[in-house]
């Protein structure tokens, strides 16, 4: 009667999330685990963290490691890396954490606000982008309620509107966007990642400009805070931000060395169907569809041999 | 330059999730934010939830409050109801808390388990239920990656297959769900509540029982566990539960007093499509489209005249 709870729902997916391939779908039917897809990977399906385009956000719990997307918001990411550079973030705190959205962080003294560099301006929105032939598309076979279509670019989750022309960055969990007030523009110096279901009304209404690959418990454990749509209030101590730096920066033996799972490969796209359709034996019923943000994306320490799967 | 974090990110969305309706939204665009239509809502919006349906899962933080749903899972609610009434769980503990996914709690002594009341076994599977006429169904006008018709039915997250004739409850941010091993049958001694994006590979897989009404921050924001799919490791204290118990049972002045409102009323249909198109200024692109996890369902506390809108 008693189900062992080392056993019992036992289902798995990500810890890290993200990631996906559809092109071979119909052609790869899944009969491997994630888990038994990841022991059998090779090093041509992973690729290493760019140092130029990682950032660290240390807090006292630990390193929150994010990969930026410059691809898809060169202006903003050009600003944090100026910001970055000047010290900026060092020392300012994590000002709201509301439950099942947002982690935000930025200068908590209103007041008396720090300077920011010389070259950073308030930059264009950076909520869409033309579609470019060049980029590599992994589509997922299941649709989207938010849009045409939806996959991954180079191990980001995407949507396209192949009428528009455009691609754009998805809210899914795990994912790094600007803050901004009612005006279309934004600097970068107020950050967020979204903690819960995937906010996708968000969509196209800020810019994003990256994605937490490793350390999100660190961010979605803190604290909620009690004040309006969860700033920390009077009462609450934000949560101080050691330093955020960038990997190129820091000596290589400071620098977290990990690899992320290359989203269009072949192996991808047996990982999405082994998704689709779980074929753990815990699963009496197999979805048959997959959703752009239910999509793991494996990471591992560099060199690693094996991974551990996520959920 | 410095956009006020008071006003960045104003997007709001929900503390507590789910919750919708579709039926008239072609016939009502929506011109009113959700702040607005519930501060215009009457008594017949709202009901109280029934107290012999209310658990309360009693934390050293607070309370988390549980709305049972009978009216799907009865076999395995009443396993919970006489594992409460004998007070199974008190003194147990959260044992597993895995981010982007689940907190689990059970009995923490696998030598030595805690004994389950006689008229408690094992019970068939309940992961989804015949479509009855008389089961209130708003549905959404925007599909489901997973499911062939969404909705809402007496304020849970469900979906439907006309085919089929079929309706089951969805893994929703919040949904409360019974743990098992590979036997599709369960007791309900292990029940877990889903503290990511939607888990929706699990539907149809487990029997869900319920959802967190209030306090899903106490959940969300627990350390989570070093172990092999978050269970805390043998160096990590579980968090202990004082207790569970059913609302009922306790006296007036003990219980909270929470109302929901009614997912089969007008203004439901309203607040979905002040969700499908935000009107608030803040939004520059309108998705034109919401999934069924993304529907707040707001929660006040009896008599209440106003509430304070969710994210």
């Amino acid at each position: 009667m008693h189900s062992n709870p080392k056993l019992a729902l036992i289902l798995s997916l990500g810890v890290f999330l993200s990631g996906v391939a559809a092109r071979a779908i119909a052609a790869a039917p899944a009969a491997h685990t994630l888990a038994e897809l990841l022991a059998a990977s090779t090093e041509r399906d992973w690729r290493p963290l760019d140092p130029e385009q990682t950032l660290y956000l240390e807090l006292a719990s630990g390193r929150v490691v994010i990969e930026l997307a410059p691809q898809f918001a060169p202006l903003h990411v050009a600003n944090i890396k100026s910001l970055v550079h000047a010290g900026y973030f060092n020392g300012l705190a994590i000002v709201r954490v509301q439950d099942n959205y947002v982690v935000q962080w930025a200068d908590p003294n209103e007041k008396e606000p720090r300077p920011v560099p010389p070259d950073v301006h308030d930059v264009a929105a950076e909520f869409d982008s033309p579609t470019r032939a060049q980029t590599p598309f992994t589509r997922l076979p299941d649709g989207d309620v938010y849009a045409p279509m939806v996959g991954f670019s180079d191990g980001f989750p995407v949507a396209r509107d192949p009428k528009l022309k455009l691609t754009w960055l998805v809210h899914c969990y795990g994912m790094v966007g600007v803050g901004r007030d009612n005006d279309p523009q934004s600097s970068g110096t107020e950050l967020y990642a979204v903690i819960g279901h995937a906010p996708r009304h968000l969509d196209r209404n800020v810019a994003l400009v990256g994605r937490v690959v490793k350390g999100m418990e660190l961010l979605s454990s803190l604290p909620r805070g009690s004040g309006e749509i969860g700033f920390y209030a009077k009462n609450e101590a934000p949560v101080p931000i050691r330093a955020i730096t960038l990997a190129s920066d820091l000596p290589a033996a400071e620098r977290s060395h990990l690899e992320i799972i290359r989203t269009d490969s072949p192996l991808f796209t047996q990982l999405i169907e082994a998704r689709r359709n779980r074929p753990e034996a815990w699963f009496l019923h197999k979805a048959g569809h997959i959703e752009v943000c239910n999509v793991p994306l494996p990471v591992r320490e560099q060199n690693a041999v094996a991974v551990q799967p996520p959920r």
